[in-house]
């Protein structure tokens, strides 16, 4: 990493994080993959490290730190053991609903939310993607009306990460129209609502231990206090938090390639071929060159993001552009260290092969390169 | 396809071949890549509809049709549904062993053999790839020693295709030195012989229903009538049967790309997102153009090289080209066409993500793109 | 080349063509870059040796020969050392301007102008693309209207090739409108018609000896037997030829690949650095490898189109998939050759250096890379 | 750029330097190229403005301003207008050879040259590349001999910017052995010392304004106090230079690619095609929004890279990832956005068709894109 990004404060974080992944995350990988789930224990041990909640306010069991760069340390040390699944969950429940609950939600929302949260006791999911409107918001289909002190939600949502396991789910509902255009609301839904079932955890090509699932709901009724931000501005709410959003996804996806890069680092380092090592050919030394080259590239820019986003200047646009130019990156490192695995690198036992379908998804989740490269786009013409 | 390639024999071919798909294969991709396993029932139904053995000489049970456009029309119709991993346990058997037993073998082994695995019954593999040495033949240490009239193995091989299932293996194993460099032999080893223990099935990142694993021989003694070839001359049949290894691997390639290219067309015509079909949009569409173009240009080339296989012409340098190419081919398709089917994309059940991952192994397998490139580029320098 | 390709008589023509190429062109390519200009001398020597009027009919002083194979060869040896400015100009006269005529001409239009073409007498050159629309053809403005039995032409054109030189010119103009969208027609101007001036030849980036330039009408009148085709279908007329012009261009990509291969072939392999030659390092092999495979790849997809074309079944689409396949490739593989030259490569007095300046105008000309995938594109979503 | 990078100090800079370009570079580009030479009174007038020998201590005559921010200045504005020749001669002077002189150079040395340097009344250039040796420094066949009190050089030099016109020539010299290889010294020749004559300027690609020349030297001879640093150090004393070196060449892409967008988004806002802005064709934003996000990724890793410089702390092989990226950037842009020009992209009046050939150098000169490769791959395997 680039000199002077990191302080001390951040190492010492790094030594708690690192151990907490060798203790309660590494050895747990390969069951939680199988299982289909991460452990509820990992969780809770996260919590009483101190390693949840960390921009949550203290006085709702947070660390009340904004500034961004432990959140990066911790995603790095859980890229380190190929963890993907753990730190998409995690970052669900960090990154973007804790967000928004300590950005827009009423104090007794936080209080009642937020410690859980940050105590690895409550899980939570954000419901915005529908079977048939992915990065399209504007398609919700999904209802909440109105009806004496409640909403009354109805419809189904799909590709919700944390979704069979979530106790609390932030729902983005459409509650009316505005001079012909859909409004739409934030409502947050206890899992244990009545009228809320969660279809079958989806099989998908990697991420198998992050429980991604589809919910259905039906006459689903919470108190109209259950709103978070105003009612009908939830579409702004969501592009508030964009920025963040958005960069905590490039961040996983530049900490996922350089973790990707030193595990092959290592292994063309001490893998024999034709007589010598690996990294011995000129063709692999050429493309390791370019591979560090464009991740220390990378991170140089990811890192002035992460400053500006403590400084509060991140705009949505410039993390667009971190988004789809980090997960693209993690694309061709990780296919290319692959590469250089040989047979190994198709084994489900080298992190490598592992890595390559968990970070498949990058590109699409949280608004896919295309959007992204729409946005930007659009700002150029305007 | 390229008007012209094919001739009304492989329509006729080809209808048969999908009726055998749609019925024995695509019902049970699923079940198969659960059960880590091909169904014999499939093999078999295969053999009886003619459509194994295609190049074995008829008095050993095949059609004798030294043409590969038939070949080609299997490949493409396994493809079409997603079947790769049976497509590439298939072509170990047609394409290699049953290619090596027809150029090389005696005439008991070929009457021991060939039937067996025209009609479905016998799945061959071919042991070469050790845990020391993959693309580097001249790594090798299994050997085989003469004592009396029999060859004793010793050894471990890996990543061995069809490997747990198989009924006869075909070795490669050093049996001495000629002038300072390692001779090989190919040995015919039957799967029950004692020694000849088999390791668990690999896990992989995809082809789940290719049982790749481990061999390993301990004094596993065969008669010395099992050797194929010439002692001592394996490394020089190895190489003569290239050419077609190559190919195939490049048309599996191609057929590949075609199938997702298909499957996304399919998508992008229908889907909609933001109000129009996601075709409708100016870069999908100039994306599809580009993935379109570059498919039909490989056809073009790949064409070529099956009519000068078919003439006894393509050399294994050529064929070096088409592998590295139709593969690397297979990789930017493939990934570009899960991207347009968004977060559907990452499922399982969207034939596009299993072919993502089945797909990684082929830039791998039968020699690295390293490896091909280093091939043409000796040949360039000479 | 590939196998099978080219017959006896395209070799012989190969013959004739290379050594006119060695004594009448390459002698005075720097000399033709200096004065901006194709000597007169070569377009003769050329007819005299009939190399012109290939598919001229015979009886209009050409070969009479459809095969466009014999085309192909001669772009060859003009591409082998570096005469694109010349091959350029040569197309326009013989697949554009020499086919309208032959398809479209009346007998006395042929009679007048094909001979002298034949014979290198005559300089043609078309134009279409005007200082508001380059490749939109729907917004060119020059007009012609109808007075009694003749036309009169006004407007600019720009972008002429062979515009400061040429004898004659087929102008593209608009002669009214049909349900609201503009009809063309096509009209023969010889270059010495009162009122029509040439701008100066322009300055381009590379082809210094291609005479590019503005042509301005100003009440230019011709008579009306001066139409090809038919008025008002011009736009139909255009389309029809598309399928060759679009070939004749990405065959010109493909023989300046293979020619800049060949001299960095040549190059690599004498020259020395770091005491050895520069093909002994291992990234320059393998880039090689890379850049032969693409190469000939494309060769297969460009000849198959050459066939289709003989034989009449050649779509403008599939045609413009090559053009731009072709044109792309031949900025990858010339900039590529041109690194491996190192200082050199930047030195005029390298061929690879004129034609990394030259080659770059072929993803614009005809049709730029965008609008052929435009054209795919919507193709695909029909 | 960057929130932060630049002070108000820079932005005073950039005012003076913005002017001087508009008054003294912008309106004599065109005749420089025809020329072939960068008027003197350029030079001169830059020295009186104060934007030379920044870098230099104030007593030879220099700003004494260690901060290469002010450097990044200048640079960014001579790109905005394409002064591409005028940055890279001026950068010999300012980069390098100020650089060795200030750094190495004795007092007498630094009185004699840095003052004039500074008021632009000396322009000096470096003899490194020979005929036989391009970035293989240990190649270098041109030697010094000892005789008395003088040094006296043989050999010859090629590919020296300022090479027809500078007037002191700092040269790199063979001077011996030492444990069998070779020794190096660097020398400054006084451009007017006998024996030292000048070849024709070389012709280029691209920066014809750039005086690129052979140098021959036969006995040519100079005293002993000629010799900057330490006799037999040459070597070690150009490494230590190559963070700077590596990081001007760096910055030039970078500026090169910036001025390349401003002028594109500027074309495509306004130029119109088929009914609409050219932006507003979504594949124009959609490479646009890539490019952008491309060069501010490369900005971010420049910044930081400058102040590591200006901390004393950069090394060499980082500034070559810098090279190589950020020069191989620069030819991605900026020949996608001579795409976007369509014809008007390859006409010399447009800057962007003279940004595209004189572009096209950076990865070669100061070590190849393949050589920055090597070396960064050589850290790797170690």
């Amino acid at each position: 990493m680039s000199r002077g990004f990191y302080e001390a404060d951040h190492d010492a974080f790094r030594d708690l994080a690192r151990t907490f992944v060798e203790r309660h995350v590494a050895p747990h990988l390969e069951r939680w993959d199988r299982e289909r789930l991460v452990d509820r224990d990992a969780w809770r041990a996260a919590g009483e490290l101190g390693l949840l909640g960390l921009r949550t306010p203290d006085r709702y069991g947070g660390s009340g730190v904004a500034d961004y760069r432990f959140r990066c340390v911790l995603t790095e040390e859980l890229s380190r053991v190929g963890a993907a699944a753990f730190a998409s969950g995690l970052a669900i429940n960090e990154d973007v609903v804790a967000g928004y609950l300590t950005a827009l939600g009423s104090d007794e929302q936080k209080q009642r939310w937020l410690p859980d949260m940050a105590a690895g006791n409550v899980v939570a999911s954000i419901a915005m993607s529908e079977p048939g409107a992915g990065s399209d918001l504007r398609g919700i289909s999904t209802t909440a009306r109105r009806e004496g002190d409640s909403w009354v939600v109805n419809g189904a949502k799909t590709f919700i990460t944390n979704g069979s396991s979530s106790d609390v789910v932030l729902v983005a509902a459409r509650t009316g129209e505005f001079e012909g255009r859909p409004r739409f609301t934030l409502i947050l839904v206890p899992a244990d609502t009545p009228g809320l079932t969660r279809g079958h955890k989806l099989r998908k090509l990697g991420l198998h231990a992050q429980d991604t699932a589809e919910l259905f709901f039906d006459d689903v009724t919470v108190p109209l206090d259950h709103t978070v931000g105003e009612p009908g501005r939830g579409f702004h709410h969501l592009t508030a938090q964009l920025p963040l959003e958005r960069l905590s996804i490039a961040w996983r996806g530049l900490a996922a390639a350089e973790a990707a890069l030193a595990w092959t680092l290592r292994y063309v380092r001490t893998r024999t071929a034709f007589g010598q090592r690996i990294i011995d050919f000129q063709h692999t030394r050429f493309r390791l060159a370019e591979l560090v080259t464009e991740v220390e590239v990378t991170r140089a820019y990811a890192e002035s993001l992460v400053l500006s986003l403590n400084d509060g200047h991140l705009d949505a646009t410039t993390a667009a552009k971190a988004k789809w130019w980090a997960t693209e990156l993690q694309q061709r490192v990780v296919t290319a260290c692959l590469q250089m695995h040989g047979g190994y690198g198709y084994m489900e036992e080298y992190p490598i092969a592992r890595a390559f379908a968990d970070g498949r998804v990058q590109t699409i989740v949280g608004g896919t390169t295309e959007i992204m490269k729409e946005i930007i786009g659009r700002e150029l013409a305007s």
